[in-house]
């Protein structure tokens, strides 16, 4: 009966596919995965550990169709998350102090220690949240970790958002800051990172800092950036269900995304920016997890940036799902997120 | 009622997760993912689709249980495999030679244009197969990918597979090459590249190479290493039943690594190298796709390089499963993975 078995295999080597080749009707494509039951991962911290195993999202499935209806679900998330700040201030040694530059709303976040090459350094950061989400401290989370574990300044853009103002307005926000500091600053002194809708943002900012003929700045950390939201990307299928933080491609994360663009083109490189020509840009570090559901969109930015010439780095965390990173200032994986990012930037950016 | 909707979410923004931190009982953190249609993504070459969206592998959970079970098996796949070879051999424009070195059997693949900055260069390729496929010409396809892609000279490794000997007669064979080559070429100007189970063993090599005192190479190249065969690692089952090549962890892969460990601890990193101690090792590429059953022991070794202070990059290609890099030297993804390698050889070795 085994000896009948293998003999079966004979046509179907490892690694060759003759049936594809000889085929005359291709194959449709279509996989169909049966139900699975996924356990945490064993190779993660405890504190990692738990984020993973977290259900998913509650109200994952919302669909508020504009500002006025994201208004009070940003409100309510961003006062229940802005109450963890105060002791992430406390455990990461970072002060912030809320300002205003051009006109735009933004916190100035200084550590306790700033190391010695990141001096005349300054990070400008661009918060997630689906374009709609985490206003006011909320905002702060990963700025904090930053700063915390990078020992660096970091100056976080507190953008406008729905139902305040629709696209472009984030991004001209970011913008703005960057010009404002390029007055006391050298380009090559300053990055820009964000994770999410903010990872977004650092790469629609190199596109347009490039469009207006701008200098780049020294470097760029785009964390599982939302890089396509015309729901291209093969992990928004095949981590659905499986990334507790997003959940779907039919979540509430691309509806943020529509109402901010307002009517405008989602395949706008300004609103999509893996479809934006990277030539130019400075060096660039990614960072995913395998059950992000924006890995693809995080492999695809790192991809065409390699296309294009630039020096770019990916970091893709075991078992994390979206942004992971960015919750457990305790979790060991988020201080080897930020200290890897720090490192890039340290390598990149002029002292 | 949407206005109801929207309130219940008050208690779970985004980002944040009170429910963990204030939970007495931990959650068990076991995910149920309901079963899934998904199609081919859409931002992928037309060979690379094909390959992608080809039904799982005939025959994934056949489980030979000795070397003399495995051998018909891989004699099949060899046959119907190299026959594919010469076609590779003729439009990627490389020449291949049989020879012995040092009674190890190996092929001498040479371009037919070795680019300027290679001529003093050659790269040891160790091929996949799960430690028991692949012999013979069937051995060859990544190897000629290199050596056409690269413009590069490549000694590929033939080396022994049960039921002709066991561990660590791979390792063994891989080193005795290196150490043959070393009589004629400064460590630097020689790199180690291979897929899957020749992945982990060019890790495998550096671990062993370390532990004889000899130098280590300029560089190495690690695609999707088989790096950890003790089940560990998250893509093992988020990824189940989608990657149409390996297929699944209970699939016929593990099984061939057991045959070949011959009943030695599956966990030492002469087996699963990701639990050596990469200090010391030389600059390091890795490679998998969103796909990959091995996805996760590809991220976990890119960690482990990094945690040790080496030089790694990783590469993660849209919707690829297993090695799907290596089967249409026509996809113009296997073209840029290969010169992606290419640079990075290129960088860090010596001229």
């Amino acid at each position: 009966m085994r000896r009948h078995r293998l003999a079966l295999l004979a046509v179907v080597p490892f690694f060759a596919t003759p049936d594809l080749a000889q085929s005359q009707t291709p194959p449709s494509g279509v996989l169909e995965v049966p139900a699975k039951t996924i356990p945490v991962p064993g190779d993660v911290s405890p504190q990692l550990a738990k984020i993973i195993g977290a259900p998913l999202r509650s109200n994952w499935d919302i669909h508020p169709k504009t500002g006025e209806e994201w208004k009070p679900v940003a409100d309510a998330g961003a006062a229940t998350l802005s109450k963890l700040v105060p002791g992430m201030m406390e455990r990461l040694k970072v002060k912030v102090e809320k300002t205003t530059i051009d006109g735009v709303r933004a916190f100035i976040l200084t550590p306790e220690t700033i190391a010695p090459e990141n001096r005349n350094r300054q990070l400008i950061h661009m918060h997630g949240g689906c374009y709609v989400l985490n206003s006011g401290e909320a905002s702060l989370p990963e700025a904090l970790f930053m700063a915390g574990f990078g020992h660096i300044k970091v100056v976080s853009v507190e953008y406008r958002m729905p139902p305040e103002a629709y696209f472009p307005a984030a991004l001209d926000d970011g913008v703005t800051v960057y010009k404002a500091l390029l007055k006391s600053m050298p380009p090559k002194n300053l990055a820009f990172f964000g994770t999410s809708a903010g990872g977004a943002l650092v790469l629609e900012m190199g596109l347009k800092v490039k469009e207006l003929g701008l200098p780049m700045p020294g470097a760029i950390a785009a964390g599982t950036p939302m890089s396509d939201v015309t729901k291209v990307g093969d992990t928004f299928k095949t981590n659905a269900m499986l990334d507790n933080v997003l959940v779907s491609p039919d979540g509430f994360c691309d509806d943020g995304a529509i109402v901010y663009a307002n009517g405008h083109d989602m395949k706008d490189p300004l609103l999509s920016p893996v479809y934006g020509d990277m030539h130019g840009f400075p060096p660039t570090i990614l960072t995913s997890g395998t059950r992000d559901l924006l890995l693809s969109n995080t492999v695809r930015v790192h991809r065409k940036l390699r296309q294009a010439g630039v020096e770019a780095a990916l970091q893709v965390y075991e078992g994390m799902a979206h942004a992971h990173y960015i919750r457990d200032d305790t979790a060991p994986e988020s201080k080897e997120v930020f200290e890897e990012i720090a490192g890039f930037f340290d390598k990149h950016l002029d002292k």
